[in-house]
């Protein structure tokens, strides 16, 4: 499986990426918004491709040629505005659920946010984010795609200790950006996570088990 | 049919208000947002009611408890930032929406812009906005709801001149607020736009007969 990740400069994106290129399980290709960053990731040896995700969907496609997964971990982040959050985070998301759905890149695994499905559960201070990633997820649920949502709670950078917890609802909480890109890659091998949405935060189980346990 | 217009002080919502409280066709309730602009309304012997498109669906539902018919033509406006497109536009008319269906009111006519399901024809300038109307008409047009969506091209101050056009697609030009507003209220005696989407524009056709013809 020729797996794409979109974002791929972004934090967990790079995670992904890296991750991946260690394991050697399956082909990664880096998709990213500007040819510095192709470059970047050529220079280490990873394949990589212009992406842009305000782009028209035919574009997309063209860039998914031969992909057969998405990762999808692209965000505008919080240094954007809100248009970006419209454009990038849901109808960015959306346009590459089309793209992939057109090439049949049929597995997408997405990144939402812990209760993205629960609107009274929305963290406060991030309502416009919520918005976006509740009505990208809502899009891929309906998708004919193989879709898994991975909705990560509090994103630190400290380094992912590999203990986890997975379920439908969990709490408030946090969880290291590099273990939530095991949990994406590990879904690819998990065809039990198909049509399946889930929050993620830091616990006491291995990725292995709690992904084969969704 | 009790009607309520979302967004009744809008300039369409007002038209909207105004027009039907003139026809007394269908008793009409104005939802708005301040307590001056409730007793506003009261003054002109309009009933009206508080709504709060950022507040829980469960306090939607409550001032929904008789309506039989919503007509949404609420928007933040050019005068906000983004993250209100998101909170208002997009995931208020879907409150709305799940608002309504809960409580049986299931007459929904939304107020959306030209070319909304179209991509690659959003006005440029407008981005932000296009992609906040498009995600929240493919919700209504999946909702259980007897729905219809007219997409205005520019919206003008000008008097309605009582002459339009409507077609699922056209190209761009203007419509005056006050003819859009006879168009959402003629499609309440209209049943033949339950589950129609169009452009409206103006044009050489009278309201009741291109509403019929949809």
């Amino acid at each position: 499986m020729k797996v794409a990740v979109v974002g791929a400069n972004g934090k967990i994106g790079t995670h992904v990426v890296e991750q991946l290129q260690q394991a050697k399980t399956h082909p990664v290709v880096a998709m990213v918004r500007k040819q510095a960053q192709v470059d970047g990731w050529k220079d280490q040896g990873v394949d990589a491709r212009l992406l842009d995700l305000e782009g028209p969907v035919s574009a997309i496609e063209k860039a998914f040629e031969d992909i057969d997964a998405v990762i999808f971990t692209a965000g505008s982040g919080g240094a954007t505005g809100d248009d970006k959050t419209l454009m990038v985070d849901l109808d960015g998301a959306v346009k590459t659920m089309e793209a992939a759905h057109a090439v049949a890149a049929d597995r997408f695994i997405l990144v939402s946010a812990l209760q993205a499905h629960n609107r009274e559960n929305w963290n406060e201070d991030l309502l416009p984010y919520y918005v976006a990633k509740h009505y990208a997820d809502k899009e891929l649920m309906r998708s004919e795609l193989d879709w898994t949502i991975v909705r990560p709670g509090g994103l630190t950078d400290e380094p992912g200790e590999e203990k986890i917890e997975l379920a439908e609802n969990l709490g408030r909480g946090t969880i290291a950006r590099e273990d939530v890109a095991r949990i994406l890659i590990r879904c690819l091998d998990a065809d039990n996570t198909i049509g399946k949405h889930f929050d993620a935060l830091t616990g006491e189980h291995g990725v292995e088990a709690a992904v084969k346990r969704i």
